[in-house]
């Protein structure tokens, strides 16, 4: 019987939490997704985690060595472990997932955010592989970014590097939920996407199928049928999405130089409507030293897996860094 | 007689060239400087300083062994050795210059930009010393920066990371000599300063000293000396500067996380004045995660021997990587 090593990469999110036992390449072995019951304690995840673990592990048909456990999670932080402030899990200030697992698996463990394990999932299984630096952009209900330098994550002095959702597009611009003004998420996410519509409701005088709408019912999904169905203010939204990420996208450029840019996302699955003039302004906006040297690309995992994949990249790093550590 | 190990620090401007000998705690044994004469070839230039730096090194009073040279200069890329179309030196579309160094000494050789040279000198012999994370402004006639990742310069995919300076304020903004519009420099610099005054003088009503000035003789050190005695517009600049440059770092957070950020520059000897603000509005526009953890400075390396210590930190790192490769 054949030997296969493997890590287990968990998604955590406000509704379910998924989790994949996940071999070198990428392949998902086998995964499930249980509900988060975010009312609950993290401890309470946590039990119900392993056990949901220990089963799928029996369904195995490989006789299998773990190596390590990755995390994705909203607000974590990688340096402490912790989960912290999460708005959409009613966990507190702070827990420490991290030993939280150590208690049931003595292995390598690490947590992460989301959009930070987007970005090494992106470099050991998706486009950028081989590459030394990239930057990854989800795109969802909020803007996320994970920056790899030198051919590693950045988390920066404090665990939280990149964040480009927070950066500004215009310091007198829209309300942000995290009390600034004119954040980019504001502009660039499905919410983004829907406030910009309704500006151009306002603004314009021209028929459009969304002002049937109300704002509360506004999805980018609704959007997105629009503008493939030609209507102009739903094309104007993705192009107007798109200028603002390009003009950011290539501030982010100034600072990091990547080789390429992966977005993934649920707002990713627009496709062209919003990468197309993403890539156009980002190329117009970028500074003459970098022009012509920058990739934009759909992130390259497979599309519902890059969560797990995410969390099986860091575990596996984690791995590495541990057997490599002299005793 | 005691024996010192120094590298050469070699600064090289549009109009001067300084150079020095400089030991591992940051100490220039001697220093001179020579008119660069930039209609010359490069050639000319690096054979002059050849035979300079060999005329200073019979003036040291202790037995001296040399391992290395650094060299900073306008428009440098570190990974190709060479100088590329730099706008003030008359040496075409590329020389390199470490090649030219190289035929010289038989040591380590390495180029890099004035402001990435800035901030590895920070990071070797200032503020930044021992620092994981910390970026270095220098405000002159433009807006440089260099970006210290995981304890390194970060160089990024072409050589070029870290031109902070051409990031966009306003996308309808003021005209770059980059070609773009907004670009950060074309407000926070010497030059930017004054368009800033020349703006407000515009806008506002009150008199100021500054009225008397046409535009082409306006100088910060005007501005600075109107804004020392009072002057509303001058000192309004200073503020609008700060609020400007304060928005923009709050962005270069968002991105790397840094522990510190150091301005430096001629610009930065207006002190207080730029520095104050600059810090109040970065504090304020800084995401909430970061708020409270990053610290503004001035740069902690001797006014006026900044850019010897950064390009002779740059040759002491080439250095110490050299002796460390394996044969």
């Amino acid at each position: 019987m054949q030997t296969v090593d493997y890590v287990i990469g968990i998604d955590i999110g406000g509704t379910n939490t998924s989790f994949g036992f996940v071999d070198r390449n990428g392949t998902i072995l086998c995964e499930a997704t249980l509900p988060t019951q975010a009312d609950q304690p993290a401890q309470i995840l946590v039990s119900r985690l392993c056990d949901a673990i220990r089963d799928s592990g029996t369904t195995l048909t490989q006789q299998a060595t773990l190596s390590g456990v990755g995390i994705g999670a909203p607000n974590a932080n990688y340096y402490r472990g912790t989960v912290e402030n999460a708005p959409n899990l009613d966990w507190g200030a702070s827990v420490n997932l991290v030993d939280l697992f150590r208690k049931r698996f003595n292995l390598p463990v690490a947590i992460t955010n989301d959009a930070n394990a987007a970005a090494i999932g992106e470099l050991l299984f998706g486009g950028a592989r081989g590459m030394k630096h990239a930057i990854v952009v989800t795109l969802g209900t909020g803007l996320g970014s994970g920056i790899i330098v030198n051919g590693e994550l950045l988390y920066g002095a404090d665990g939280f590097a990149g964040e480009l959702g927070h950066t500004v597009v215009d310091p007198a611009g829209r309300h942000c939920a995290c009390g600034k003004r004119g954040c980019l998420e504001t502009y660039v996410s499905a919410p983004g996407l829907c406030r910009t519509v309704c500006e151009l409701l306002a603004q314009r005088r021209e028929p459009s199928p969304l002002r049937e709408t109300c704002f509360n019912h506004l999805t980018s999904k609704l959007i997105y049928e629009a503008a493939c169905a030609g209507d102009g203010i739903a094309l104007e939204a993705f192009d107007s999405t798109g200028r603002i990420l390009g003009m950011k996208l290539a501030d982010a450029v100034a600072h990091t130089s990547p080789e390429a840019i992966f977005i993934s996302g649920g707002l990713a699955a627009a496709g062209d409507l919003l990468i197309a003039p993403t890539r156009r302004y980002l190329e117009e906006f970028l500074f003459s030293t970098y022009k012509g040297k920058v990739t934009l690309l759909m992130s390259q995992l497979p599309e519902g897996s890059g969560a797990i994949l995410g969390a099986a990249a860091l575990a596996w790093c984690e791995a590495d860094k541990f057997s490599s550590t002299p005793a």
